[in-house]
């Protein structure tokens, strides 16, 4: 549902080849009708669907509904669909924060079903992969938070920092702001040029704070976003006081993240490039001891279209119906 | 052999990937010993061998070698290869030109092997599909060439134009370029700027000048190649003057290539984009036709690292192997 | 007038820091009181205005208005303009060609004053610089047409090549697009990627047409614009049939452009780039000729900002003011 | 002296438009010889110098010798030029640092005039406009440092921040890393990604703590740059725990740069954009104070070709000279 931005688009590239699914539908109120190829060339043969108008009825037959729509889209929607048995993967932000207040805060509406926001399952698989496999809606995390989480999770889960000493700089490509008409992503303000935006809060922040403090009650973030002069890609850069001397930090990484098959932890002085992750479902990650200053710096890369959005969708995906966790998903980056 | 520049580690994404083929030596004489995954990180997890010596003794139990190496290394090696039983497929230009002096001239050197030059196959599956079935040695085509002669081929063949009428004006990334360390080739010198190189003479016109005289003896072509600030496309802009109206032109395109699976002619009035087949083995071409001036406009579009170079070569090789021709090259273009 | 697109604050950069100008009003509709540099924050500190309403009244005590706003607001407005005295330099399309019926129907609307456009010189100084000086009106010329004139007057002039033989090749970085909300134009469409445009017909053929008509009335031309992933700068690749054996045209382009101070010949064998002339008013060009062929190949490159637009509108009210020509416009290009 | 890398072209582009400045020698050993304008064809036209070789004779009529070369160049033969009574600018980094075993460790040599360093002022106007003015031998300060430092200044003067507390996260345009060949900086590795180098340690670190120093003897920070793909801009992210409520913040920082000619504080709430200062001698801080984290955020960006080499430079010199300050600085941003 909502097939005419970034993050449907990636998700029909991966879709498309992928072996358990068959593609059934795709919804856009406005290019109901026109060839989903025609906007998205690239997929000229590949794509022989037409846009349909978002009715439940032309979801009946499917077993899975994603929605790549606008925030507050989902929400009003996604009951109707389960009601019918359908199972449901947002990959907008409706149903990521559990604490309604906050949700309404920050979006600056109503939510319009917090009953569902319970029985959503934030679709982290390194966090939650045995409740993802058991989930009937699926909150798909948001770009800059999976790879400030994926920095932090070793790190918190063993106590090897400060909670609240986090800083997260992050720097975004511009795919993020989405496809749409605005002088503010057009090519000629964003080339050459770069800058943070949202500096005194993003709607991400609260995301990462309650999903770290799942893990630590205690933990707390100044996190700041930067706009990038390039496609695709997510560069956090995550900061935070350690506890102890980063004698063991390598091996808490290689350890909590060794049966991960998405996510990547670099040898010790490495310096992971957004490059080498694009078009591909992986998050590198490089953890750094500072001693004079006593940090730990952990360096953190993700396609923000693909571990960041639609394949991790994909990958929750595979969870929810039992299919082998990387099925569609193992192509490598593409490199240059 | 020669695994360390953009069309070896193209051909190595394509290849791990490849249901029927299994990746047993890559070589580099400057990267013996390293890890291929060191040099390529987009790469780790899924390739884990080291750069090897190019010995002939590494490939004894290889089916296939490509030769991702400058120019002049595969005339000098293929002869033994072959005296083994191992097929070769060259992605440089040793064995593109059947005419000897006209490669000796262009590539400045004395050919090492020019025997085996009447042997090989020019590796253009929409023009010599038969012969690659049946090749020991085929020449991958150049990254120019094989976008302005696909350009061509319904023209010329159906005599729609006047054959020595022909002006090819290219557009090309800069991979094109190969990964090395240069200043004309630095981020800093490409990027924000447009310019023609070698408008005197590019080692690619004899090519395509040649295989469109195989088409028709009478052809003769200008060729301007241009540098782009992006990484992958070729653009091929071609004009030709037309011998009839034009009314019949788009079907002759799409019946020429109606059964091709990587040559996409685009509907009339189309503009195709180069990120269209970012990543993906297709060529996209639109045919125009200016009634004022009495002249055709093909618009071909290309990745050249892959239709123009590694995807080719896995095209040849599934064709030389029996194999589907499209495995392993299934995959859309990505876009954004 | 019209100070919010990237001619306007082009036109701003450069005025602001010419001697012989007081910048006294800059008007917008849409941001009609709110201060310049805070649209364009690289003029703070340069332009303490605030855009005004574009009312005849803000313009009394001017000397001269530039028409920096969309087609056929110019031609509304300039009579009421001259009416007062004041001097007018379009930026626009509005009086740019002779032939009101061509105007109209590439340009889709009825000419509000055709009377004026026989007082209009067409301000490429180049070809009509006796006329501007005494100009009240002047139209100044597109981007495209800058570039390819310039290529072609040499050759036209002298009798060189066959005059309806021309293709000009050009590829224009994306600001020519102007500065507007519009998906086609955002980053993520744009960079990394190469197209053609407008191939059966762009706005900007008549305009050269009728120019190089005026110096052979037998010229015709081929016109072909490309999308070029880069904010400034257009790349004229112009080819013609040549007339003679090229012995002379070194020199003809030299001793054409011997006195233009904006005009830079390069040495033979040249290929300029477009980065070269970043930010400044001058059109490079290079003449190859190719002997098998017996073709002409111009290669011609400008800012498009500036010779294209808004340097060459400083130039042309220089001339106008009886001013030294290159007043305020003799920065050099910026590299890197 | 070293006219052939980004430093020393922009130096040029900078001096050739200078009122009080005549150009005479342009030194390079590589390139002795050759004219600069065929090295850097922007300059065709504005400059008719060849390359000299480098040899003290040449500089003989010279008052002030710029060092645009490699790192410990100037410190062996800064000597003889000051006997000869010639001024000294070095824009490398051999002294920029009093303490000489620092310097020897983070640079890897012997220094070859300790006892001239002494001698040298830091400069940075902004901090030591007095000590410039009566300077012969002026340390240009590194472009990370002046983006980092200027963001700094009124927090740390005013004791706003915890001292010890500061994490500077940096991004930096390509230019930075020098015209060069390279792969690591070749258009097909640097664009479309992003990376970190040097967390553990870059030599601008112990440049900037030392200058931070000065003014708080408690001051120590975590320094990490980042590649970006973009050729110039330098946007510092600088963080450090508030001492106070942060009411008074906004306020401190404009008196603190009231008079300073090339210091723009943006107003409250600003996301300066490093495009803003393209080309110009501006630096552009925002400062954002965040009540949840108790901490302050200070973006500052700056060209780091201008502000952050020569433009500095040319500040220094007119300040050396008894010239206005902003002479030949006054050209404001190119944007787009």
């Amino acid at each position: 549902m909502g097939g005419t931005g970034y993050t449907g688009v990636e998700l029909m590239r991966l879709l498309v080849r992928h072996p358990g699914v068959q593609l059934s539908v795709i919804t856009s109120r406005s290019e109901a009708g026109k060839p989903v190829a025609e906007l998205f060339p690239n997929l000229r043969g590949s794509v022989d669907l037409d846009f349909s108008q978002p009715d439940v009825d032309v979801y009946r037959d499917c077993d899975l509904v994603f929605f790549a729509t606008p925030n507050t889209t989902a929400m009003s929607q996604a009951e109707a669909l389960l009601g019918e048995g359908i199972r449901v993967i947002d990959l907008a932000a409706d149903f990521r924060l559990r604490d309604i207040p906050t949700w309404e805060q920050w979006y600056g509406a109503t939510h319009a079903c917090p009953a569902l926001v319970e029985d959503a399952v934030y679709g982290l698989p390194e966090l939650n992969r045995d409740a993802i496999r058991q989930a009937r809606l699926v909150a798909n995390p948001g770009c800059y938070p999976t790879a400030v989480i994926l920095a932090l999770l070793p790190l918190l889960s063993r106590q090897l920092i400060e909670p609240a000493s986090i800083v997260a700089d992050c720097k975004s490509g511009t795919s993020g702001a989405g496809r749409k008409a605005a002088v503010g992503t057009a090519f000629c303000e964003v080339t050459e040029s770069v800058k943070a935006y949202a500096v005194d809060g993003h709607r991400h922040l609260p995301e990462i704070r309650e999903v770290l403090r799942g893990v630590d009650p205690a933990a707390d973030l100044v996190f700041t976003p930067h706009l990038m002069p390039m496609v695709r890609g997510i560069h956090a850069t995550v900061y935070a006081d350690a506890r102890d001397d980063g004698a063991g930090v390598q091996a808490a990484f290689e350890d909590y993240y060794r049966d991960e098959p998405f996510v990547d932890v670099m040898p010790p002085g490495s310096h992971p490039e957004t490059r080498s992750v694009r078009g591909a479902n992986t998050c590198r990650v490089a953890v750094h001891y500072l001693p004079a200053a006593g940090k730990y710096v952990v360096l953190s890369v993700e396609d923000n279209l693909v571990k960041g959005a639609a394949g991790q969708a994909v990958q929750n995906m595979n969870l929810m119906f039992g299919l082998d966790e990387t099925l569609g998903l193992e192509a490598p980056g593409m490199m240059p």
